[in-house]
């Protein structure tokens, strides 16, 4: 790497709907040197997640990026340059480096990843990252699905959706995925074993559901919110769980956006409706990559990345988690 | 009691909105005779209750009621014939045996009340009914509130929402009451206890949060729905519980209603939002009414009656229940 160069995404306006070009900055400065205690990192590759475009506009669980901040992101990098005794010139890291080439770090929030030739890096910004932990966590945790119970998982083609739809086949579950187009279709009732798919861009969610649920909804992971949600909780049985998740379908509106109008059902159901941000698991995240690892060995989990090269077109793929064009985990590869 | 007749008042229309006299038919036939393993029982009390507008209108947790049949409503009356081993002539029962001056049961789900002089007969309607296990399961067992917690409950001198209170500062809990006009709010901060009222009437309702839950809200327990729902999602604490109880602001509505426009809170804040019906609890009525009376006569808990008197008055009676008038639970009077 012979860059002399920090390129880096500052944030330039609060977006208003989908990303645009001028939303952000790339700027060029020279590549810092570490204080005592810090580390020089090199990103390797970038995790664009929905989560993002909350950053961009609003305080969320985390308080909002600052117009003129390096834009948040989950990356993986190497340590180029250490003057930390934790991490050793070399070491492969992760942490929130952000959109930029380089990144000092003092070490927090920092892991160093453990060497594994049979894993690849990019798994750790999805299978066994946030994306991993979400959909087992999530599911598990805030789901308790039985088995015998019906699991519906709506962006079921999407890095976490994939997963919570395996997951929940793995624990006996039948798994409806809703998901937009033929090829999602296939690919999760096909190659992942969902046993149905509803595809929302050619029939009516809820004729979808009342097609593949018979036996109504316990479980319902949501990654969208919306027509969809409403949708489920017309479909849900008494005592469901409704796993909050992601709400993409509103994270590039441009007004407020009302909640569910069958917000009623949650009453007359008895169901739960429970909200999780995966920061607040990170402390279990060895039980979870334990039992992630052991699936994939197995060949129950399959999952799948949509790298996009070079950190210049990191603003305009964010929109790909937002209109549908994105196959997989989606990273940008430095 | 001399009445040859039953007067029954039967369902004539759908409702729209609040209730009108002409969606209802006061009828007259006689009194019927109870046939084997029946009993007769004249109403002395009906309970009037918000779930009794949605039995009006569409199924819910229950069937709703037919055109033309006599409407459904809980009832405490006392047996004047009976050809039933299991209750004795002279006996007082409860049970759903609706808008009449008399009723036929084979005794399912009929309920003998125990002698206690102590305890007046509208208390099976109030306290030891439906309202008080809606407030303490609702609140103990949905809610989970924790001493030092800021417990926010809607329709705060409401039948069910004044006891939520009450139990709330029993559990040491810091008490903040949503109600409609000063008289109200007097009474909960006086007589009752609660630690602040807001008056919706008066001032916007997250004005009223922000002054009185410097903390944030804890545990949400929702009669109402709606601009006030909205409001508190606005203010709630991470892992903070909303139990559903009802949605009356809803209950009238003529078209679909939005859910909250914070739905997203819901995530961010990861809450649960979780619906009960009271119904789910009855076979562990016995553990609340052993609080609930032991609360009573230490003087923790105290309640209200709202009496009308006369069958002729139940149509709209009902109404006092949504326009904010009724001032504890609502009971008729033969």
């Amino acid at each position: 790497m012979t860059a002399k160069v920090n390129r880096q995404w500052r944030l330039a306006a609060r977006p208003v709907g989908l990303i645009k070009e001028s939303d952000f900055k790339l700027t060029e400065q020279p590549v810092p040197e570490p204080g005592e205690g810090e580390v020089l990192v090199r990103n390797l590759y970038l995790s664009l997640d929905p989560t993002n475009r909350g950053w961009c506009e609003r305080d969320t669980y985390m308080p909002a990026v600052k117009i003129g901040d390096v834009m948040r992101g989950g990356t993986i990098g190497v340590v180029e340059q250490s003057r930390n005794p934790r991490f050793q010139e070399g070491a492969v890291v992760q942490g929130l480096l952000g959109w930029q080439d380089y990144a000092i770090s003092d070490g927090t929030g920092l892991t160093a990843l453990p060497h594994n030739e049979s894993i690849p890096l990019t798994a750790y910004l999805g299978l066994f990252g946030h994306i991993g932990l979400s959909a087992y966590f999530g599911l598990l945790d805030i789901g308790k699905p039985k088995a015998g119970e019906t699991l519906v998982v709506s962006a079921a083609a999407g890095a976490v959706g994939s997963l919570v739809g395996q997951i929940g086949k793995i624990k006996g579950c039948r798994v409806v995925g809703i998901a937009g187009g033929e090829e999602k279709g296939r690919w999760i009732t096909g190659e992942l074993g969902f046993d149905a798919a509803i595809d929302y861009k050619a029939e009516p969610v809820l004729d979808g559901l009342k097609k593949h649920c018979p036996d109504g909804v316990d479980v319902y992971f949501e990654n969208v919110g919306g027509k969809i949600l409403d949708a489920v909780l017309s479909v849900i049985n008494i005592k469901a769980r409704v796993v909050l998740c992601g709400l993409i379908s509103q994270y590039n509106a441009t007004e407020p956006q009302p909640g569910p109008y069958n917000f009623g059902n949650i009453l007359i159901r008895r169901a739960r409706v429970e909200g999780f941000i995966v920061t607040d698991y990170m402390n279990r995240a060895q039980e979870a990559i334990a039992d992630l690892a052991k699936w994939l060995a197995e060949g129950k989990i399959k999952y799948r990345i949509d790298v996009v090269e070079g950190i210049e077109q990191a603003p305009l793929a964010l929109n790909k988690l937002f209109d549908g064009s994105n196959k997989g985990k989606l990273i940008v590869k430095f």
